[in-house]
């Protein structure tokens, strides 16, 4: 017998070379129809394979990423196994599991090509093949039959891969009905589970991504283990094309990027700005309240500044390198992060233990270099800007602080209608040596976390091993308008800083201390949290956030000066308008205004002259309503002050 | 007879030959008495240099730069004298005039050294010679004679300057009394207009700025024509120490250098952060009101874009260097000026002649080499934080917007109590050659600046030949507390970038025309405002502006409870409040929260406590006051709201 132990740490026994999925059946029957791949001591093997000794053990379901993951790769695989019927002497290069789905590279023979059009053809194959519920069967062969097995069937990029990259030895292929692929698996035990495929692009990729070889077909595609998923799925990915926040910052102004200033820099238009002033003002308000103190440091510090916060050794090649001056002998650098300005900040002065806790935010700007291929909008950039926060302090206060950082986020992520969830990450339980701190404080701290979520009622799912190797964390992760999941802000223990930079302050006992560090940052990036709020909005931000609040549109031109003593009005009363002055047809002004999602349009004509009112149309159309200037702007301030007279 | 052409245009006819004093004589005695060197045409020449042919001629006195540095230029010859007589076999350098005065490079004999105890003995030997007024004569001689002149009286350092550096040909020295140098002039007619002298320093200086040469002494002193302007100078100069905004934002913790984040480079603390949002803010209010709009672009940006705007070759070489990316061949720079990155903006999207004047502002960082020798607290950094702006308008629209540019910073300067004086920049009137920009353009800009001033009753100084190549501009001088003169805000024309950038607009007659840009910052940079506003008010901010408007100081530890909920209420009340918690005397919390500059100081003990009051002192002292919270928090935004209401 052998004892297999559960992420909740209870202990069962089980014959020796029992497997996952008999594992799942002794649970329960439910269990064991939906899950897909299992756990054993951290590695993602088959629900048939053997466990042979005491292990931990998990089992994956669908909404378990390992789950996923091996359902997409045995996905990937069927997808090649059609192909290989349809396309005979098609040549496979490598074919993964992605974030959200799997592609699989290939190349016809005789220069032919996959179009969109053969999809339908291509997804009928492999439902025609899972419905057979082949099983995909692990076999470990020595390289050189593997070689052999692979050469004969035609496949030079296979066979290169084996003789490049693979050590001697053994290695393994998955083979399901006619198609043997070379593998590392994990792998769904038969391909029957795969009951909805939808192939969603088709692109150019280089063989190994390398420029100078062979150009191939990347084939994309997505599958799940219900129908019923796969229709919701394209319907969210349909509504995400709408929403997505390229287009629409484009359509609403907000941001650009310029070729010429450079790739992945984000440029604030006008309305983007406002935008992000309102944001950094409504964090600002709010974490004044907490204590907190913000200062502004430069983008740019020494190189040796990094060299000392370990972020050189980190982060230093791969990404911008130093700055050099033309006379002295000195290096800079982009900042790729803020902490060890912030460091600085603490170590200007003798701090005493009444000092604490030193709460210093910043909206700080860093830089990471991503490659130019990998930059998507404001999602993924080369410069970002964080809402960011140290907190220096006694260890004993460590909990207080996650206390009132989740009440900031709380605080703050209400006021757009965000749910959050949490995830805690702690310690490798089984391996202590890899991590900077003592015990003492470590278990201070993870004990301060899990009690700090309990206090708040959240229920944060607990990681162990997750942890940074400098202290526990907690992250946070919201739920957007169509079901999609977003990591955005952070809490980040930190023995290790202090330590490097040599923090220390007076304590009660007059002894020197070494404080303990809290990184913490609600919004993330203002750049991501953006994206991720018009995409969540599609665009239509809540009042007090959205740039325009009021368009106003002079039904002529006639009415253009009127519309401007409105304007002038609305803005003095803390309203913020704008004015279509366009000499354009009204329907025509509405269309455009309503693309750039203003709340509130007010028409203005000959009678709203002579009678000083303005003619009000919500977005979206609805009962168009007449108003004094003065009624209008006492409503929208009205309706500001009631949604956020919470935060 | 000749024709003399004066600065206002008038012309006058003298005699072939007529010197500056024998004009400035027959204009007026008063003017004979006073001018001090004289221009013919545009070059500085001493009073009784014959002239010969027409010339535009200027008178300079006291107030005219020029006139100052003729002064203190003949004032290093008599501390030269003075030298030679007291310590024989001296060695003289370089003797420049400076900004605040001169100074001259020395190396006594046999090791020997100059102490600042010996300075009363060089002043009254400077003044005993000045008393001689010994007439100071210019003499053409032929380079070899001058070589052999110096080498007789075993000047080795003018041996050497002769031989390395001077033209063939006959060069020029200027001697008085028993001593003669090597000088281009120009100089006073002799040394008894040198009325009150005072040495200031002696430091080291190498032999040409060489560090591998000779290290010599350099002596600095100051003169004057009047005694009484040497000692309102010397008080100014204490004063000014005291007003060090170095020692000041220590001492109210307002910003600090940190060597390990890199010198030059600001870090705002948090008072100083709270002091530059509420500068921030108010220039954001009042332009808002003009119509400007707020961007956030990064802070680096392709080397290409400053190749394109012609930055790279202007400042690349000195600067800090291009930053390389690790994978693909891309160079970035620190961005040098924010102008690039905004014509990029108007780039982005198709303008017509509706969308101008297109004002688009920036609380923009920027990024100058600076060698370390050379900075100065936040008056001379390598990264500050222009409050910059740029219009983009017709020709046509120049004017109106230099008036609202002048009413902006009319409205800002007024709110610290500021008056400001101009200077316009014009072309060369005799090279319009040198210049970018068509006649007309030229035409239609200069007059619309002047026209602008005298519309806004500013009597603003005229320069010709003083604009920059791509067009002319108006500087703003302010005069602070203590008398000095310090050069702020800008606003300036441009044809060359939006040439550069090909931008275009569509005008009324459907033509693409290129836009004017006028580029303008009222502050000039946050950091040189802040330092300027730091020694105007000796960090005695207006009651609106400053960080902490109420130190709050409980008599014991026992009130600090109520001293805390009197914070959360002010700090709810829209008064910005810090507490005094330390376990200390309450006279050391007044002498230390005096310190730190803060308007009100309120004490809280037993009786405060017990009837919900606070006993308010002011600044300075002055007459104490028991008010309710409530009372004095209403009396404090009173307070502000009479300061602000004018803008």
């Amino acid at each position: 017998m052998i004892n297999i132990t559960f992420p909740d740490g209870s202990v069962r026994s089980y014959e020796q070379g029992v497997t996952g999925l008999q594992i799942a059946e002794s649970i329960s029957p439910a269990l064991a129809r939906s899950v897909l791949a299992c756990g054993v001591n951290g590695e993602t093997v088959e629900l048939n394979r053997p466990i042979m000794e005491d292990a931990q053990v998990e089992l994956y379901k669908w909404d378990d990423e390992q789950g996923k993951h091996t359902f997409w790769h045995t996905s990937a695989h069927l997808l090649a196994e059609a192909l290989q019927e349809l396309y005979p002497g098609i040549q496979f290069g490598f074919g993964p599991a992605v974030e959200n789905g799997f592609f699989y590279d290939v190349l016809l023979k005789d220069g032919e090509s996959i179009k969109e059009s053969d999809f339908p053809k291509i997804e009928a194959k492999m439902k025609e093949l899972a419905s057979k519920k082949e099983p995909v069967v692990r076999k470990e062969v020595a390289k050189a039959d593997a070689l052999k097995e692979f050469a004969a069937a035609g496949q030079t990029y296979k066979c290169e891969h084996i003789e490049q990259d693979l050590e001697d030895g053994t290695i393994t292929t998955y083979t399901q009905g006619a198609f043997t692929d070379l593998c590392r698996g994990p792998h769904l035990m038969n391909t029957g589970e795969i009951k909805a495929i939808k192939l969603t692009n088709v692109a150019g990729a280089f063989w190994r991504g390398d420029a100078t070889r062979h150009q191939m077909q990347r084939l994309y595609g997505v599958s799940f283990p219900k129908k019923k998923m796969l229709d919701e799925y394209l319907v969210m990915l349909e509504e995400a094309k709408k929403r997505d926040h390229r287009k629409i910052g484009k359509e609403m102004e907000l941001f650009m990027f310029s070729e010429n200033v450079g790739k992945g820099l984000p440029i604030w238009l006008p309305k983007g700005t406002e935008l992000r002033l309102l944001l950094q003002e409504h964090l600002r308000k709010v974490q004044k309240r907490f204590g907190y103190k913000e200062v502004i440091t430069p983008h740019i510090g020494s190189k040796n500044l990094y060299v000392t916060s370990g972020h050189y050794a980190h982060y230093g090649k791969d990404s911008f390198q130093p700055i050099h001056t033309p006379e002295e002998d000195e290096e800079y650098m982009l900042k790729p992060m803020n902490c060890p300005h912030h460091c600085e900040i603490f170590a200007w002065k003798p701090r005493s233990y009444r000092d604490l806790p030193l709460r210093i935010a910043e909206f700080g700007t860093v830089y990471r270099y991503e490659q130019s291929g990998e930059l998507h909008g404001l999602t993924r950039v080369r410069s970002f800007t964080q809402d960011d926060a140290h907190i220096f302090c006694r260890p004993d206060q460590v909990k207080q602080e996650f206390l009132n950082v989740m009440d900031i986020i709380g605080i703050v992520l209400k006021a757009f209608g965000f749910n959050f969830e949490a995830q805690i990450s702690l310690r490798d339980p089984n391996d202590h040596e890899k991590y900077v701190g003592t015990d003492e404080d470590w278990a201070l701290a993870e004990k301060a976390i899990v009690e700090a979520c309990e206090e708040k009622g959240l229920h944060a799912k607990v990681e162990y091993g997750e942890a940074a190797f400098y202290g526990p964390k907690l992250d946070f992760m919201i739920k957007d308008a169509i079901g999609r999941r977003w990591q955005l802000g952070t809490i980040q223990v930190d023995y290790n800083l202090p330590k490097r930079f040599k923090l220390e302050y007076t304590d009660e006992d007059n002894q020197k201390k070494t404080p303990v560090m809290v990184h913490r940052a609600p919004f993330g990036s203002l750049e991501r949290f953006t994206a991720v709020l018009i995409e969540h909005t599609s665009g239509h931000f809540p009042l007090w956030l959205t740039p325009d609040q009021v368009a106003i549109l002079p039904l002529s031109e006639k009415y253009n000066d009127y519309a401007k003593e409105v304007a002038k009005m609305m803005q003095d009363g803390g309203v913020r308008p704008t004015i279509d002055l366009r000499n354009e047809k009204l329907g025509r002004k509405i269309r455009d205004n309503e693309l750039k999602r203003i709340p509130y349009m007010v028409i203005v004509g000959e009678k709203e002259q002579a009678d000083r009112t303005v003619a009000v149309r919500p977005q979206g159309g609805g009962e168009q309503k007449v108003m004094t200037i003065e009624d209008f702007i006492a409503h929208i301030n009205a309706e500001v002050d009631e949604m956020t007279k919470d935060f």
